[in-house]
């Protein structure tokens, strides 16, 4: 680049490329806009991103992101242990958790079996959930990875370790996303939602 | 939001939701990539969002955003004095200094007349731009200014006070875009890019 821009500017620049989804002008964008915008919109940004790493740890039970494990959602005696929700990633956990209707207990793979990218199973916490269901007291392990191919994957060999053990194995129900349209949805989902169809009205 | 994401993690995306163009989905997913990116990443964003605004102060001359006032630009005695480009926003002049077709000076104006939302004459940096003229050897004002309303109101309203002075005024070429489509390109566009026609050939 010309020198025309300050060298903390280009620095920053660069460093916003990094996010997913940012290019050149995107980032060029924000750094103008950090410039201009109230001091406190700058500093509050760049504290919360160095603070992030230095507070957020994992829980040692349930691997969700938390400031202090166990989690909340692991040291909340209202919720039921019979049920553990296996999940991708904390983003997947905060997703499910924020609909609300799920009162059990969550379990974070962290990630999916990826052969060709070399994750195999070694890198999934399989190991640390077949020890959550031997401790006891585990009724039902509820599949939630994404139904993509990488997460129909993961979820058969999870069910493959699980189904050693006497608890239940459920998968999450496959249909139409509400607020879709079925002239647009894919032709594999129209296909499920047929497949899945429930009894209407009395 | 649910107690399920932990509370630094919640910060960052409140903080990063400011963003222009950034909502609660692209917060999310910038929050949970900056947990799972190499631990330098996010600590070289945070680092550089926060020294941008302690490093980065105005040029006293033209305005431009610099680490050292006079600026580069100012301070490289090879470009010419007696050309001044101003333009709005120092972004605005990175633009134009890397097409590194402009060997003159700048003069960062800081925005656009805008009545409507209060911003007069009085809220840009004319009087400077006035005062550099004075102070002698400056033979050509370029205006770019955007092509919209406001660019437009803003350098009708610069021109009409630098015509008090002996120097020429010029205003940034209208065309069609390089790359561009005449099918997609809006009528205004296509009616200035007609008038701006040039002999081509020999």
């Amino acid at each position: 680049m010309a020198p025309s821009r300050a060298e903390p500017i280009e620095r920053l620049v660069k460093a916003l490329r990094r996010l997913p989804g940012v290019g050149e002008k995107t980032a060029s964008r924000l750094a103008f806009f950090l410039l201009s915008a109230p001091e406190s919109t700058a500093s509050e940004l760049g504290e919360a991103i160095l603070r992030l790493r230095r507070e957020v740890t994992l829980c040692e039970e349930c691997f969700n992101l938390t400031t202090r494990s166990p989690c909340e959602i692991c040291r909340d005696e209202t919720r039921s242990r019979t049920q553990v929700c296996v999940v991708e990633e904390p983003a997947d956990l905060a997703s499910i958790e924020s609909s609300g209707v799920f009162r059990g207990r969550y379990h974070v793979l962290g990630g999916t079996l990826a052969p060709l990218d070399g994750v195999g199973p070694e890198a999934l916490r399989v190991e640390p959930l077949l020890q959550r269901i031997r401790a006891g007291g585990v009724e039902e392990v509820i599949l939630a990875t994404n139904p993509n191919p990488e997460g129909e994957a993961t979820a058969l060999y999870v069910a493959e370790r699980v189904r050693e053990y006497d608890v239940g194995i459920t998968r999450i129900g496959y249909g139409m996303p509400i607020g879709g349209d079925l002239e647009y949805v894919d032709s594999v989902t129209v296909r499920k939602s047929l497949e899945n169809r429930r009894q209407f009205g009395p």
